[in-house]
């Protein structure tokens, strides 16, 4: 339990983060933080004097220009890490370290090794660690859950789920595209498949067979494809592909999302400025993280402002699941999801707050504050881990790959 | 060669067929057949009377109520075998032995023993032997083919294809639907998945990991599920997937194709109608085998007529097909191939033939006729029929299973 000076609307204190990283990830928390009356953000680290400048000029709290520094603030309850993923395992420790609780953005750590050691340092100076930020949390992966838990179309008998973004053709950073440091699709996007897959199928995953693929000329330090077939403990097959060369986007097979033609041109120019290198991508990322901050959309992303009440948005970066049930199917719909059981077709909608609500700033709230136990844990975590791994395990060695370090969704689960 | 006293329009002697089995898949090859001049059908065998009696007011050809009749038939040059899979053995060997060349529909066989002796026994009597009809053989896989070889958007990287059909609510003979027999998808349907795989990716498969899933309760003999995961020896993955309980349909993905919600309810009615075993199959089977020989389609595949002009269907058997390639990917459009490259979208139309023209029957009579060499030929269809089989294994065992029959495209395939 924390206490602190503030209390959140519903009696309970709020719950004060430090945010270490306000780079773009950093700055879409932020966002939903200000909407979020829960938690409060006091105190963000950085290196970039810039993204302090506008982290206070935007939310007025403190800031710190190391980590050690923020790790010492007494009023910081919990580290929200940002930075990039190589970094994940020495500030974690850190924090721990400083009796900070931590959250971590995907993917948690770069090796099993790191992995473990984030966990036996939280536990041994008894800080929460919660590894999370995946679409596993959000509403549409919950709700299918949820279907599943009611029995209306029997239980999951395979998953399929297939991603088609542009991630490849957003201003990246130096190491979001460098594969030793954490960079590449397999490494920055596989958890969101991987962690609705394990949440969905109960956790256990058996084996991985899959490889990944590099092939675009500006963007060779890390694989922008991967494919796999991953098989649970009790059976059930699943199939993952994520391709982010942003040639064909996966919301073009929905057709509330968008019609095919016209961005691909758009992305056809952005891809030719960065294989010949006359695109200014550190400029466009900080436009980027300037429009995060004040809330706006990439609009490279697609989709734009729907018309009408507003609605749950297609998950790009998990994709297109495919969830096959004994006696049924479901999958994403333009407002909640679609579910094919006995009688025919159904949509089960999706309420959609104006704000706040963030699932992970709900768990951590909810464990650090409540001390409920954190689903979302650091072994949750190095599971979805060893699934990234083993599938460039696979990839390398061209065979399969047996799990060791799964864990299971906790029977008691209530959502 | 093959002499006869009749000749095709092009001065060329029509090849003479005789059908092994006129039933649904007879009926369509019947149709296909009446359109090409380069064939003429001059015969039939069935244990079925009331089937000979139909094809003999349709097509007026002389009927046998038995193989060895019609392989002794000296005007039949090749014998096209739509049995039962498990009779293609048996039937192949009889047509060899008769000095029959053969056209076999897929699955070319039930075990690589009978593949082997069946490869074997056309050579030994030097007749052809053709294992085809698959989607690979149609105008999108071929299509595609002609694009990646003009090396507008570089080499295949990946494939993924899922298929979603009512394959399983479709009335079935018993032996479709017992795996003994060669029933359910892993045998009956993946055939177009693995042929086009093979013909686009080179021909190569080096392993396969997968699995298979049988849940309906009324269609408990064979699996209606399967899914795998791919990889050629060149390094280059492919996933399949193929759900046949018609909860959803792939053509759902594809706007130009249908709507979802009306006709997943006319599926949960026979869906019902099978569990509860109140639907008259066989009744339904031969309303089916009428319709198809009159040329008209199932309803329950949906699509129904297009308005315009006739364009090319989405082929729901091979299902939704994503060509990654190095600097681009393709897909079935409304009138043709999704050509996604480094400018953005194009069309390459396909032109539809309005009869005649089939492929399967195209490379057979090249092959027999014109001493051409044939692609699709035993060798070629026994590497299929390991990779189903291997499915099948890595299902049963749980590992990855490596392949040892494959063979390749030939580098001078001409299309």
């Amino acid at each position: 339990m924390v206490t602190t000076s503030n209390s959140s609307s519903n009696g309970q204190p709020a719950l004060r983060f430090g945010i270490i990283g306000v780079g773009n990830a950093g700055g879409g928390v932020l966002n939903m933080m200000r909407d979020e009356p829960k938690v409060e953000v006091v105190a963000a680290a950085d290196i970039r004097p810039q993204a302090l400048e506008a982290f206070q000029r935007d939310f007025g709290g403190r800031t710190y220009d190391s980590v050690e520094g923020i790790c010492r603030a007494p009023d910081v309850d919990v580290v929200w890490i940002a930075t990039p993923n190589h970094f994940h395992c020495p500030h974690t420790v850190l924090a721990a370290e400083h009796g900070k609780h931590i959250v971590l953005e995907k993917p948690m750590a770069l090796s099993l090794d790191e992995a473990s050691l984030m966990v036996e340092t939280a536990d041994k100076h008894g800080v929460k660690l919660l590894s999370g930020h995946t679409r596993a949390f959000d509403p549409p992966v919950q709700t299918m859950w949820r279907i599943i838990r009611s029995g209306e179309v029997g239980a999951i008998r395979a998953m399929n789920v297939m991603s088609f973004t542009d991630w490849m053709l957003r201003p990246r950073m130096p190491e979001e595209v460098d594969v030793e440091r954490g960079g590449g699709v397999a490494f920055r996007q596989a958890p969101h498949q991987i962690d609705s897959l394990r949440f969905l199928g109960g956790g256990l995953i058996r084996s991985v067979r899959g490889t990944m693929g590099i092939w675009m000329e500006g963007r060779s330090g890390a694989p922008g494809y991967y494919t796999a077939y991953l098989e649970f403990e009790d059976g059930t097959p699943a199939t993952i592909v994520y391709n982010a060369y942003g040639y064909f986007l996966a919301n073009e097979l929905l057709p509330w999302e968008m019609e095919a033609g016209a961005q691909a041109e758009n992305r056809a120019r952005v891809r030719n400025g960065i294989n010949t290198g006359t695109w200014d991508q550190a400029r466009a990322k900080d436009e980027m993280r300037t429009a995060s901050m004040q809330g706006q959309r990439n609009a490279l992303e697609g989709g734009g402002a729907p018309s009408g009440p507003p609605r749950q948005r297609f998950q790009s970066d998990l994709g297109l699941l495919l969830v096959t049930c004994e006696r049924g199917l479901l999958r994403q719909s333009p407002n909640g999801i679609y579910v094919y059981n006995d009688d025919g077709l159904r949509e089960e909608p999706i309420e959609v707050k104006e704000g706040g609500g963030d699932p992970t700033i709900e768990e951590a709230y909810n464990g650090i504050v409540l001390g409920e136990p954190i689903f979302h844990d650091g072994r949750w975590g190095m599971a979805t881990l060893e699934v990234q791994l083993g599938l460039m395990r696979s990839a390398r060695e061209r065979r399969e790959v047996l799990l060791e370090h799964q864990v299971p969704v906790p029977s008691d689960l209530a959502h």
